[in-house]
């Protein structure tokens, strides 16, 4: 069964939980991020990216070029994530002074483009004989994928086709040098290659796909491609090492991987970019590369947020099972690349495994990343944090208390924006005849099928998920893992389904009703015993929502155990401040036990304890109210 | 009460555990080092340090130098080391041979030193114009250090000062650079200052105290010193951040320091010559900083094994708490560093506190350091290693889960082998009237005092410690804070006496025959909840010794708990295989509960557990069969 997710769904308008992060990321994402870009945001670092574009198309025109490239030299990437997260958010709001204010800076950025179709101002600015010179650290394919994304976001949101047209004619010449003129290698940094893939559905171009499987079967291929290309020149952006070829999952071909490796935000880009090409072409030996390296991931390398990329040395997968609560690195950015990888192997096979992470990987990791009033923003998602030792100590010293502001290296905060925006891409998806609810998000959803439903739910708070069908034709509904129970009624009366692989299927007509009932009781969860971090420990979920303990809540956080077996208790769905923030959530209450400290650092004294309780909340709502300790993984006590 | 542990007993010959160990020092140790100084041990880095003397020797004649200087700007330190091991084991052990060779060695770094007494084979054989112009890194006050202890050793075990007098010379040369023509700063990395103190106790010459005095003062004053030299100069060794005050423990005069901060070996050395000085002059002050960085590392920094500097960023102390178990640096050298700093508080202030931690370092990361047979080294010495994780992961790639064979850097294998041929020193210490018996070792004691006893004990698997008087006084006998209850007799007659500050005090007769029996049970050991590692986790010690749970013994090590509370049986004392050697060793077996895997990373169904019998060793004795788990920390179960 093949279905297309990724902007396969006519029309996705959404309220409730999700709504309202929309509506955040409208409100105060996208305007903050585009003030950045402008250099118009107080107390931020200098970002310069639109006056980079502006200085690009003088340096085309052979202007003069009077405050140069300024910033990373993958900067561009910061305009092409904003105009993509503007792109989605125009679809459930539109806004015309947004709208004109894209097609702005869209101008600005085709004068950047060269003649010959190439678009990157480091080196249209910089030195242009150094294109194509250092695919290692140049970043020129993932500034060129960002922005082909960006392209095909906004033509789906606006029709307009002007990025479109700068972006196609960026892949001819990107499809010219490498597939024509026969230059090797593939960009150090995956990116081009899912954006291809949009490419080639946006515009029906076949050399778009072509460039695609050119890359991702290019990769690894010619394992010193890297060193070879150092050798050649005598330049540098990082001194980055050629030979980490896992850095880069170029250590072998991509169809002959097991383990995912290296950089944890390139890792899943590439594989997303995989799973897509499977599924395009039904290449089953692609598909099992992708199921390898999902499996690598999702049953040994994946902490239970969903966070992904243990180890803050190259911000990247560790080895199996080395997953530290302190010390993760768990970027946003990574989790975000999970949910693209677990959307494009839904494609490949409609499985609730994979949705199953792609929610775990949403609603902890991914909405961790921002802070409640979407002003403040992780890269670093550890699992637990401790003041005094987390931020400051030589190991932990990625690992911060509390959310920093804009970095001058911004990759999280649009990721994380443009997924939000387009989370009813990643919640539904259709075929010919059926439409399938892979997470459930109130809302309005009309497929180009012609099926259109309405969804009432108050998840992940609220248990029931009413659809009520305005079109009908073949439902397809995901069964959380998680919910071992479920009940459903349709038209108010209770039905049998068994779930098939984690989804089940109903014959709907238009205005019938139908409610899934989950399962929303609190729950343990434990580790395996292979994870050292998690012997002896145990953790509370509820639904898709992984809880954790704070110190705002419970005072001094290390000193409690949770009772195996005890009481949770869940509490009212309410508004609650988080400091000067109010946020709606519910918090939890589990039986505990807490220990009396020493005054010497070890003892042979049995410790003193007492009972109490723990108030957890949710996990992405963590260090909303300052420094304070935090943990998920707390010890089990059995008496 | 003033006491001089170093040096001050006449004479000590040991049997039972130690003597065993300083055997194993005398046979293996000392003769494999000696031909790696000389280039002549197989399969083994090149070593060159005899090599770099004999051309140092030709450099200051003015000869040809053929194969010029190899190895570390500190490589002098490794001849160094091995003289002062072999000068302890003479007094053991007497054995012409040996001594012959160090002779030997002696006249070849005699001739070495240059006329102005100047003596590091680098700087001769490279560069002259480069002496004293890099004390951040050059290392040269620091291999004048490690001489004089080495000629302070030799001169003590044969009465022989041609090295004394060599370095007497060299102290001369540095008082002249340092004191009279005002150059400033100190050694990156104490060392010359303690061991300028046992210049002036071996010669008398009070300049030894006063450049002694000089660089502790010095050390901290001019925040900027480092940074200022660096731009002095056009060269660096490792491009050391001078900035990096703490690494140096020059970030504050050291008579103002709270927290043990930076290379923890550096740091130990340098409280070490502080204690020294303060018992020296009766320096209250300087006393008061010792005692508040004492706290530090045993309030807040220290393993439970004695390890101290958790972290290998910069092999240095982290954070209070920080003491991870898996990802520990723990240095084998900073241990011995602690046993240092420990023997010299114990000369300001009579506590048993000091000599429980240098007992508690000794008995287990000391001689962890060193493989059963005395043929491979930890530098490194983690409370838990998970193969396939430890020595693998990126953030435990020093934590290795078997001994190494002799490094190029081999600064831990000879300061565990002068440490151990040395230990009668710390174990006992005299004043005037008093013999003080900090550890408990068989053997014989003479001090200069006119008192002499022989101490019969199995310890540490032995809990009785006979002391037999030939010659009468009296006699101070640590009570170490792990035995709450103990016995003593006086020629079979029980007596009651009560420890002050950790010591009993007996008048005794030639003739007497004092018996202290310690309480052997084995115990469960609970870290303070302010270390955020060790919660929910226990271990267990027997008298001075950490057990750990090994692979080797217990299969699976990740899924045993520990009952709370639960029984510890002791095994036989008997010589126990160790693959292919053989050491004298006592087994626990604890109740346990060991946890079934689950097929899946993440479960939310309680686990299944069965009861079991955990087998622990001794910490020291890990590593010895393999690669295989190891836990010193294992989950608590309380059912």
């Amino acid at each position: 069964m093949k279905i297309q997710n990724q902007t396969s769904v006519k029309a996705y308008k959404s309220g409730g939980f999700i709504g309202r992060y929309q509506k955040l990321v409208r409100d105060t994402v996208i305007p903050y991020q585009y003030s950045v870009l402008r250099d118009e945001a107080p107390d931020t670092e200098k970002s310069h990216v639109v006056k980079n574009f502006i200085n690009a198309g003088k340096a085309v025109r052979g202007e003069d070029v009077d405050d140069g490239f300024y910033g990373m030299v993958f900067q561009d990437s910061d305009a092409a994530k904003w105009i993509e997260a503007a792109a989605y958010s125009l679809i459930n709001f539109p806004d015309q002074k947004l709208e004109e204010t894209v097609d702005g800076l869209v101008d600005i950025i085709s004068e950047a483009q060269d003649t010959d179709g190439y678009l990157n101002t480091y080196y249209t600015i910089k030195d242009k004989d150094k294109r194509w010179t250092n695919l290692l650290e140049g970043h020129e394919l993932y500034c060129s994928g960002h922005m082909m994304e960006a392209a095909c976001a906004y033509f789906e949101a606006t029709g307009k086709d002007k990025l479109l047209k700068v972006m196609l004619k960026n892949a001819e010449h990107i499809y010219k040098h490498f597939i024509e003129e026969k230059n090797g290698g593939c960009g150090g940094h995956p990116e081009v290659e899912l954006a291809l893939m949009k490419m080639y559905r946006a515009t029906g171009d076949k050399r778009c796909l072509e460039l695609a499987e050119h890359f991702v079967d290019t990769r690894g291929c010619d394992v010193h491609f890297y060193e070879k290309e150092a050798e050649k020149r005598d330049w540098t952006v990082w001194n980055s090492n050629p030979s980490d070829y896992d850095y880069m999952q170029a250590g072998k071909p991509v169809r002959q991987q097991s383990d995912a490796t290296g950089h944890a935000v390139r890792a899943v880009y590439l594989y997303t970019a995989m799973a897509d090409i499977a599924s395009q072409n039904g290449d089953k030996e692609l598909f099992a590369a992708c199921r390898r390296l999902w499996e690598s991931i999702t049953k040994r390398r994946m902490y239970i947020t969903g966070g992904i990329g243990s180890t803050v040395i190259g911000e990247a997968f560790s080895v199996d099972y080395d997953l530290p609560s302190d010390t993760a690195y768990a970027e946003t950015c990574a989790s975000i690349g999970l949910m693209f990888f677990a959307s494009r192997m839904l494609e490949n096979d409609l499985d609730g495994e994979y949705a199953d992470v792609m929610e775990q990987a949403f609603y902890n990791t991914v909405l961790a990343g921002m802070q409640l009033d979407g002003k403040r923003f992780f890269y670093v998602n550890p699992l637990e944090v401790i003041p005094g030792i987390s931020g400051v100590s030589p190991t932990h010293r990625h690992d911060l208390p509390v959310r920093p502001k804009w970095y001058a290296c911004a990759c999280c905060p649009p990721n994380a924006a443009r997924l939000i925006a387009s989370f009813g891409s990643y919640a539904y998806g259709e075929n010919d005849d059926t439409l399938f609810c892979h997470m459930f998000a109130d809302g309005t959803v009309e497929a180009k099928n012609g099926m259109k439903l309405t969804c009432e739910t108050q998840y992940p708070y609220g248990f029931d998920v009413s659809y009520k069908i305005e079109k009908g034709g073949k439902l397809a509904v995901r069964i959380p893992k998680w919910s071992g129970k479920f009940g459903i009624t349709a038209n108010g009366c209770g039905i049998e389904v068994q779930p098939k692989k984690g989804y089940i299927f109903l014959d709907v007509s238009d205005g019938d009703a139908i409610k899934i009932t989950l399962d929303g009781t609190p729950k343990f969860a434990y580790g395996s015993v292979k994870v050292p971090a998690l012997t002896g420990k145990v953790a509370v979920m509820r639904g898709p929502l992984v809880y954790c303990f704070e110190g705002a809540d419970n005072g001094d956080v290390l000193s409690l155990s949770l009772r195996r077996g005890g009481d949770i208790t869940v509490g009212e769905h309410t508004e609650t401040p988080f400091g000067e923030i109010s946020h709606s959530t519910v918090k939890i209450t589990a039986d505990a036990v807490r220990r009396d400290d020493i005054d010497t650092l070890y003892t042979d004294s049995i410790p003193n304890e007492t009972s109490c309780k723990a108030v957890g909340i949710p996990y992405y709502t963590w260090g909303n109210r300052g420094e304070n300790q935090m943990r998920i993984w707390l010890p089990e006590s059995l008496v």
